[in-house]
């Protein structure tokens, strides 16, 4: 056979017919290594570029990440240069690498990077403008620094708040979830303002409900709950135009998600059209082997996820690389397979324009990492996630107050409320913490005095804390959450494993409630902040705080907000993308539950949904009214979507925005649904006296029964809509569709 | 056609030929009814009797459940005999009828019954004799009063503790459900010792999960899961011969199990085999359209419910009867699926040989209720249940001891020594209290004194019981939970809803803190007796009580019992059934999770499994020894079994019995797997120095791995099986068996 042309004129950089390509090249351009150190293996950047030249090795994790030591964006825009440059030059085709991080929430363990709020608090924003907008931001600074693949983000519907990824999610609404990982792909992946990553909708079909809480437990639902509940996320992030999609780790009715051809082949690519590539989770291949115990081997581990449908196996480094090209020799894995994979990595480069370009311009990095303007929109993002939990009228503080003290242990961490996937130690200049924006902003007039009085598990001086509280006019005190992310551990990061944070507890530690109580005891006004990851069960600071703002993780722009938010000069509006449970007693505590009987009353049933804080909460420094419920059409056929609408008012004396939910029960269905589905949401701007409508399209998918299948039906009846306490029906006149 | 000839010589109690029946008889046949009040409904024996004449009920709840007032074993007798009398003197065909109870541990709603210890209690025996013994006796005291319809054994594996029924299960491990109420059935269905009663395995096919652990709630797990955990009780109970099946409240799957086809007949009938009767659960039929919503009235109800396999609708009177009538006249529903379900309910009274005489003998129902032979197979039950959970070496108590204080809310309560599902006013001469039991075995040398110090929630005078603690040798303080079911409520019977217990509780109240802290406090050696239906988290206990005996809920003869274990009388040697979790927070904790990953390293993770008290703990006052662990033949072929055998030695200077458990773990299978399998348990009876061989045959059943349709498959490869600290492996040869 005649060796193939190329195109002479790019003769490096075009994208190789995989008939010129070995085997061994193939076999390279489905495994990834990373730069850094993970269990027993180490990788320096000369170890990766080694990999590259002699292995093929197609992707490159080379920061971005936690386990890589480079964090300053010049020298990893360095870094990614070399690596391309021995890809691109060294090897025999010339295949530039994929370069991806993890820039959950920014490209976060770069130093200086813009570090927007965690998913919990952008879904409280119910602005998914603002995700849109930080995925653009995540983009180019991403793409500033040479990477191209973004492992977010995660669509994954948290149900039980022990679980250490809470914080990453959109929530426990599957329309939160699609709605702001889906306009999180669109910011990733638009070329509008530059160029684009590569977004991966992760982690399929289903992570959010590990049993126990327990970080990669089994997923232990029913088919349909997997459907109806997990799923839909993931259609909106690939309909958004998701290229990769990343499976869980967790097995789900037997079958560990990364080596399940039912869930990556029959639903994934059949059922819902995914075309792009299949990316393993960093040790989903290796736990088939290890822990799930579903393969004989590591080969077998490779054999059986390729089988399923997966196509890169991110850190199979040389060792995978090997069982593959054995795979296919021995006739285990067809070729064929083997070729559609490296196909769509191929595809993958070719449409983040690698061949073209992989390099990056290393004097440029600076102003485009972290610039002010990127600054400004974190800024909006971290003001629109305040949720104001309670206020008995101490905020907005006064003008003009003479004193205010400052306390807990996370009022003066940047580390604190940047939250897991974040570089560790970040430079005291990158952002601006509670302190600093309450310094920044107190003025002249007023003295603020801080004092720290805990750390997140240990109490310091509280008499000091105490007469200082005495003497001011009103205590913030900034409770929480440290840095973690999978679970509460290691030793280093948060603490020790088994102390707080950890899984079982969702209350404050004790060091932090004597705090609280320390403060609460001089009958100064008492303002708690809560900067955590997690839905906490603040029950004592529900009864005893003059206010409490939920802050969420809020990124490096958190501090300010918080001041903005503090002082009025932002007037809060976020809303709870979950319940706040009363206690972990209670778990799971979600609006969306079942319908289900209770046998002996209902009067001896504690209520099913009986939250501290709904799903939803959060309040304004100004009053709003709703009225007027309606639906353009009462009745519909079904295939038709519902408009409704709901007038909003701002009755009080302040400008302020208002998000509204909506909410759906079908009257009767052919299978139990939830006895609430959230099915949409809409936010409004309103001057004092203004009032406006505020419209949402509830999509016909969102009337619809699902089954274990995942087939959805529309049936004919009737279903009640409820938004902010008012209520209306929409009925669906028969002849059902079946899809 | 002509009119079918009868047998002249049995004219009024002939099985009737379905041909001669009307609609309405038949209809009549299909539903039930009680006497008592529930909800808005209050039926008087003269309405009952009303609806078997005018309606033809076939079956009567009319005593020997919660809802009726009738407790009197003579007066409940005589109920029975009029309600025959009216079934067959006074309607047409003279069918007799159905008399059903809540028979859960003993006749236990008549006065004076035996009554067993729950579920729980019965497994830790790890004595299937004990079930079995007390199916039988239980059936002969049922019988001697005319109940002929036994609603029991509870074949559900409970998952989670919060659950308000943990106490009817037999605990965590399928094997066990199964075991024992596979015993069960065969006590109740043996004619061994006299008439036998129909068994009802419920509730199928899961009920032990329910979300939040809240009764009916939703078991949202997945199909593998359903068959492999929850579904092979019921296999063991219909194979012991279980003539009746009772749907679970709960949906699965989106699928309420009363109006399921799936479950009821694809599942149930087709794939089981089961061709007795299955009777719906007690508002299992209202509840489709009032509560789950699947069906947009009664009368759908009903047509849904037949449709799926159900026979009886269980309380379905008069109303329930015209929607059958109606529903086959409008052509919904064919008079052949009624035949079908009349010939069940017909062939099942055949079998109770209530067409040869349905009537009692009142005369002699005070000889058999709550006989002493009865009485002592309680004792039997109740005795092999003590499972000793701490002993610091004050059990068993000295001869001589000058002076025993007795205190706690469960000291001297029958009432919450019987738990649910019982008569809430026992008489005091029906049953021995925990304070009976060592005023009677204290001898005239040992002063006991009697001081409650804390009802269940509520702290009494803790000064007295100090001063008393201070002057006794040993104080024995009975802790724990009351009578409830279901739930916990509803008022007046356990405390307003809302108070310990509770679902969320799985601590002792304060109260009962507070009593055990200041006995502890006084020095004098703490033993705690804790009688409780759940696994209560006592790690304060754990830590400080001299001695921790969980006692469950140990039934009429629990008095006698634990004061045979605290004087050494008997040796215990119950095992626990379940896990104790260290706090509810903790929850699930079962030793049969499924194995996972864990993402960062499993030493950032507290342990998947970590309870307070592992499953099977349990001590004994003398010691054993195991050692020898193997199995007959290390490599089998796919369809075998496997004999395994370990060797006790008691090493200890008390004679005593040892239960052991067996747990197999496979290395590598297709489908994920627990990390532990419990396959086997024995039990053996061991004088001091002596030793034996406990023997187990695991099933082939028990190697295999189930998938989500329910097929198992016996896959070749290698096994742990581990028994008592020891392992060794058995290999299954290639050559897969799929069934």
């Amino acid at each position: 056979m005649a060796a193939p042309e190329r195109p002479p004129e790019s003769e490096d950089c075009a994208v190789p017919d995989l008939e010129t390509m070995t085997l061994a090249e193939k076999a390279g351009q489905l495994v990834g290594a990373f730069v850094g150190s993970m269990g027993d293996v180490e990788l320096s950047v000369d170890d990766a570029a080694a990999l590259v030249r002699d292995e093929n090795v197609g992707s490159i994790a080379a920061f971005g990440i936690g386990v890589s030591r480079y964090h300053d964006p010049e020298r990893v825009a360095e870094i990614a240069n070399r690596l391309q440059r021995v890809a691109v030059e060294e090897t025999s085709h010339g295949i530039p690498l994929l370069l991806p991080v993890d820039a959950v929430h920014g490209h976060a363990y770069v130093d200086g990077a813009t570090v927007f709020p965690h998913g919990l608090g952008i879904a409280a924003t119910r602005n998914p403008a603002i995700a849109r907008r930080a995925g653009e931001i995540t983009a180019a600074e991403m793409r500033a620094t040479g990477a191209t693949l973004n492992y977010g983000p995660t669509c994954d519907v948290v149900r039980d708040p022990r679980w250490g990824r809470t914080f990453e999610t959109y929530g426990e609404s599957p329309l939160l979830c699609g709605a702001f990982a889906g306009a999180t792909v669109r910011g990733l992946e638009s070329e509008d303002r530059g160029p684009r990553v590569a977004a991966t909708a992760k982690h399929f079909p289903a992570y959010g409900d590990p049993a126990g809480g327990e970080d990669a437990a089994a997923v232990d639902r029913s088919a349909s709950t997997i459907h109806q509940l997990f799923v839909p996320p993931f259609v909106e992030a690939i309909d958004a135009g998701a290229s990769v999609v990343m499976p869980c780790y967790n097995s789900i009715d037997g079958e560990p998600a990364h080596g399940s051809r039912r869930y990556l082949t029959d639903l994934l690519r059949e059922r819902l059209g995914f075309e792009g590539a299949v990316a393993s989770d960093w040790g989903g291949i290796d736990h088939l082997h290890e822990d799930h115990r579903v393969t004989a081997s590591q080969r077998d581990s490779a054999r059986t996820t390729i089988d399923a449908g997966l196509d890169l196996i991110s850190i199979g480094r040389d060792e995978y690389a090997a069982h593959v090209r054995d795979l296919v020799e021995s006739g285990e894995l067809s070729e064929a397979a083997i070729d559609a994979a490296v196909s769509r990595i191929l595809d993958l480069k070719a449409s983040l324009d690698l061949f073209d370009d992989p390099y990056v311009d290393v004097e440029t990095v600076r102003t485009t990492v972290g610039s002010s303007a990127h600054r400004t929109a974190a800024l909006r993002a971290a003001r629109e996630s305040q949720t104001l939990l309670e206020n008995d009228g101490v905020l907005p503080l006064s003008a003009g107050l003479d004193s205010i003290l400052v306390a807990g242990p996370n009022a003066a961490s940047l580390r604190n409320q940047y939250g897991g996937w974040s570089v560790q130690e970040p430079d005291p200049a990158s952002g601006t913490t509670v302190l600093d924006g309450i310094m920044d902003r107190a003025g002249d007039q007023t003295t603020v005095r801080y004092e720290r009085g805990a750390t997140l598990r240990e109490r310091r001086d509280l008499e000091t804390v105490a007469d200082a509280a005495a003497d001011a006019d009103v205590a913030v005190v900034a409770v929480g959450e440290g840095w973690y992310y999978h679970e509460f551990g290691p030793n280093g990061l948060v603490g020790p494993t088994g102390e707080f944070p950890t899984r079982s507890q969702l209350a404050l530690p004790s060091a932090q409630r004597d705090l609280l109580e320390a403060v609460y005891e001089t009958g100064t006004p008492l303002v708690v902040v809560a900067i955590a990851g997690r839905p906490l069960s603040l029950s004592w600071c529900a009864e005893n705080a003059a206010a409490l703002l939920y802050s969420y993780y809020p990124g490096s722009e958190g501090g300010k907000a918080i001041a903005d938010v503090l002082f009025g000069d932002y007037n809060p509006s976020g809303r709870l993308p979950v319940s706040v449970p009363r206690s972990v007693a209670d778990v799971p505590t979600t609006f969306n539950h079942f319908a289900h009987p209770t046998p002996i009353g209902a009067d001896e049933h504690p209520d099913t949904y009986d939250p501290l804080y709904e799903f939803g909460h959060g309040e304004s420094y100004t009053e709003f009214a709703c009225s007027d419920l309606s639906v353009a059409e009462p009745r519909i056929g079904p295939a038709e979507s519902v408009t409704a609408s709901i007038t909003v008012e701002n009755v009080g004396d302040r400008a302020g925005d208002r998000a509204v939910d909506f909410f759906l029960r079908d009257e009767v269905s052919s299978r139990v649904r939830p006895v609430c589905e959230h099915v949409g949401f809409a936010r409004v701007a309103l001057d004092p006296g203004e009032s406006t409508t505020a419209e949402v399209t509830i999509p016909n998918d969102a009337l619809a029964v699902t089954d274990s299948r995942g087939r959805t039906t529309v049936e004919p009846g009737t279903f009640e809509l409820s938004c902010e306490g008012r209520s209306t029906t929409v009925t669906v006149e028969p002849g059902t569709e079946r899809r």
